[in-house]
C-alpha cells in the first residue's frame, strides 16, 4: 500500500481542523479593541491548539519522511490520531462556552492526550510493519519524547480537579518538548544518504 | 480520463465531511466531567460516522488502487456517493437536535443505505468501463459484501420504527463487516505482480 | 507557470464549497420522518446545487485537460469564478430563511450567472494565452454551450420576478445543457492522440 | 525538507480559509433583492478578502516557485502566516457584528499586518536557508513591496481611530500594490532559464 494518499488525506484532515477552529471563536460583544481583551484567554487557547495541531502535522511529516511500508494497521492508527484531532475545536468551544471550567480543561488534557497515543500508536504499526531493525526503528530509539508527553498528560488531567493552571502550565510544557527540533529523523536521513554514497 | 483528479477530489471531500461533523457536535451545558456524560451518546452518532466515513475513503482507495479506466458514468456514480456522504453530517445533527428519535434514526440508515448503493454503482461503473474481464471485476467476485450491506439497511430502515436500537445494532453490524480486512484487492495486486514477474 | 498548482486549488475549494452548503441546511423541527418532507424544497436546492457545482469541476477539468499554458489573467479569472461558488452556499441559506422568496431566487441565479461568466472569462483567458489556432479554441468552437447558458440566466433573472418556478425551471433548463456529456475535449484528446500517431 | 508538502497545506489551508468566510455572513433579514444592500458593506468586505487571501495564495506559489530548500525556521515563519490569515473569518464576523466598528477596523489592520510580517519573516528564512546570493534572495532584491506593505498597515492602525474611511482606504491600497503583476520572479524563472540554455 502507498504511504502517499495516507500523508496527503491526512494533510487534508489537519488543514480542515487547524482552520475550523477559528468558527468556534465568539467574537468580542463590544466594538473597541478593548472588547477584545475579554476574548485574550480563548485567543490563547486558540494559539496552543494551533501550535499544538501544527506540531502534529510537522511530526506526521517525519514519520512518513522514510518513506515506510504501511499496512491496514497503520492505517486505523493514523485514522483513531486524526479522530481526536477532530475533536480539538469541540473542546475549545467547551472551554469557551464554561468559561474555563475544570471539566473542560480536563477534556482540553483528554483529547490531547488521546492524540499522543494515536501518535504513539501509528509509530508503532509502522515499526511493526517495516521491522524492528528498520531506520524508523533506530531513528525513534526509546522515544522519551514519546513516552514523556503521555506522562505529561497522565499527571495533567487530575492536575486539572486541583488547579487549572498546572494543567494548563504542563499542556505548554508538552507543546516546549516537540517545539525543540528534532534530530532524530534528519539525522537518519544523512545516515541514509551517506550510506548511498559510499 | 485520468482517474488521479478523481481520487484527489473524492479524498478532500471525504476530509472535509469527516472533519466538519465535528461543528455539529453540542457541547455539554454544564462545567464537569460529569456533564460531558450526557454528551456520550452524540459522541457515540459521531464515532460511529466517523468510522464510516473513513470505511468508505478506505475502500474508495482500494477500488482505484488497480489504476482502472474511468468514464462519464464513473463520475457521477462517484459525485451520487459523495452526495450521500455529504449528508451524514446533517443526520447528526438532526440526530441530536431530535433526541435519537425514529425519524432521524431512520434518515441515518437511509442516507447511509444511499451512500452504499452510490459506492455499489460505483463499483458497476468502474467494472462497465474496464470490461467483466477486468481485474477490478475478478477481485470482486460476487460481491456478497456490498450486496450484505444493501440488505442489512434495507432491514435496518423499516426496523427503526419498531426499535431504534435493534437499527442501531444493525448499523453497527454493517460497520463490523468491512472493518474485517478485505484480502480481495491485496490479492489481485499480488496476482498482477506474480504475473509481470512471469 | 504550472496549471498543476491552479488545478489542484480549485479542487480543493470546490470540494469544500460541495461539503459547506450542507452546514447551511436546517434539520427538521419533529421528529419523523414526516418532518423531513417540510424541508424536501430546501433539499432539492441542495442537490441542484451539488450537481451545478459537481458540473463546474467537471468542466473545469476538462478546460485544463489539454495542459494549456497559464498566466496572470487566467489566475484572476479562475479566482472570480471560484468567488462566485464560494456564494453558493450564502444563497441557500438566504432560500432557506426567506422560504424560497423572489429576492433570494433572483440572487440565486445572479450568483450562478456570474459564476458562468466567469468560467467563460477563465476560457478566453487560456485562449488568450495559448492563441486562437490553439487546440482548445478549436475545440469550443463557437461555444454555444456557454453562451446558451449566460442567455437563460439573463432571461431566469428577471423572470424570478414575475413567477420563481419559471426561474427555477430555467436554472435546471441550464443543468440539463451540461450533464449531456460534451464531446468537444474528448475529440480534441483524441485528435491529438491521432496526430501523434501519425 | 521537502517544499512540495509544504506547499499543499498551505494551499489546503489556504482553500479552506478563503470558503468559510462564506460562513461568517449573515443573509439579508427581508426577502427582496433590496434587502440584499443592506448586506452590501459586508459583502465589499468578504470581496476585499477574498482577494486580500487570494494574493497571499499567489504570491505564495511564486515565493516557492524557484523550488527553495527549506528548513524548520521556514516551517514555522509559514505557520506563523497561516495563523494570522486563519484569523480574517473571525475579524469579518466582528465587522459584521459590531456594524464595522472602530475596534474591528482597526483589527482587520492588526490580522493583515500580522499575516504580512509572516509573510515577510517566511522571505527571509527562505533566504536564510538558501543563502544571500540565492536566485530568490536577487529577485526580491530591496522588496519595497514588502516594506511598503507594512509601513502601510502600520499607518492604518492607528489610523482607524481617526478615520474608518481612512484605513480602509489603506487596507484598499496595500490590495492595489499587490495586484499589479509583480515580474522578478517571473525574470528569475527567465533567467534561470536562459543560463541552462547557454
Amino acid at each position: 500500500m502507498d504511504s502517499k494518499r495516507l500523508e496527503a488525506f491526512t494533510d487534508g484532515v489537519v488543514a480542515i481542523i487547524i482552520t475550523i477552529m477559528v468558527l468556534e471563536l465568539k467574537v468580542p460583544d463590544g466594538s473597541s479593541l478593548r472588547d477584545l481583551a475579554a476574548s485574550l484567554p480563548l485567543l490563547l487557547a486558540y494559539v496552543l491548539s494551533f501550535i499544538n495541531v501544527g506540531l502534529y502535522w510537522n511530526n506526521h511529516h517525519h514519520l512518513y519522511q522514510l518513506n515506510p511500508r504501511i499496512d491496514g494497521r497503520v492505517l486505523w492508527a493514523n485514522l483513531f490520531l486524526l479522530f481526536w484531532l477532530s475533536l480539538v475545536p469541540f473542546v475549545i468551544r467547551w472551554l469557551d462556552d464554561s468559561d474555563y471550567s475544570i471539566g473542560a480543561t480536563a477534556a482540553y488534557g483528554i483529547v490531547l492526550g488521546m492524540a499522543a497515543i494515536g501518535y504513539f500508536l501509528t509509530e508503532r504499526a509502522i515499526i511493526a510493519c517495516n521491522g524492528k531493525s528498520s531506520e524508523l526503528s533506530e531513528a525513534l530509539g526509546m522515544d522519551w519524547k514519546g513516552w514523556g508527553t503521555l506522562g505529561l498528560y497522565a499527571i495533567a488531567i487530575p492536575a486539572a480537579f486541583y488547579s487549572r493552571w498546572i494543567a494548563i502550565l504542563l499542556y505548554v510544557t508538552v507543546i516546549a518538548l516537540w517545539v525543540i527540533p528534532d534530530r532524530r529523523f534528519a539525522r537518519a536521513v544523512e545516515n541514509r544518504t551517506a550510506d548511498r554514497q559510499r
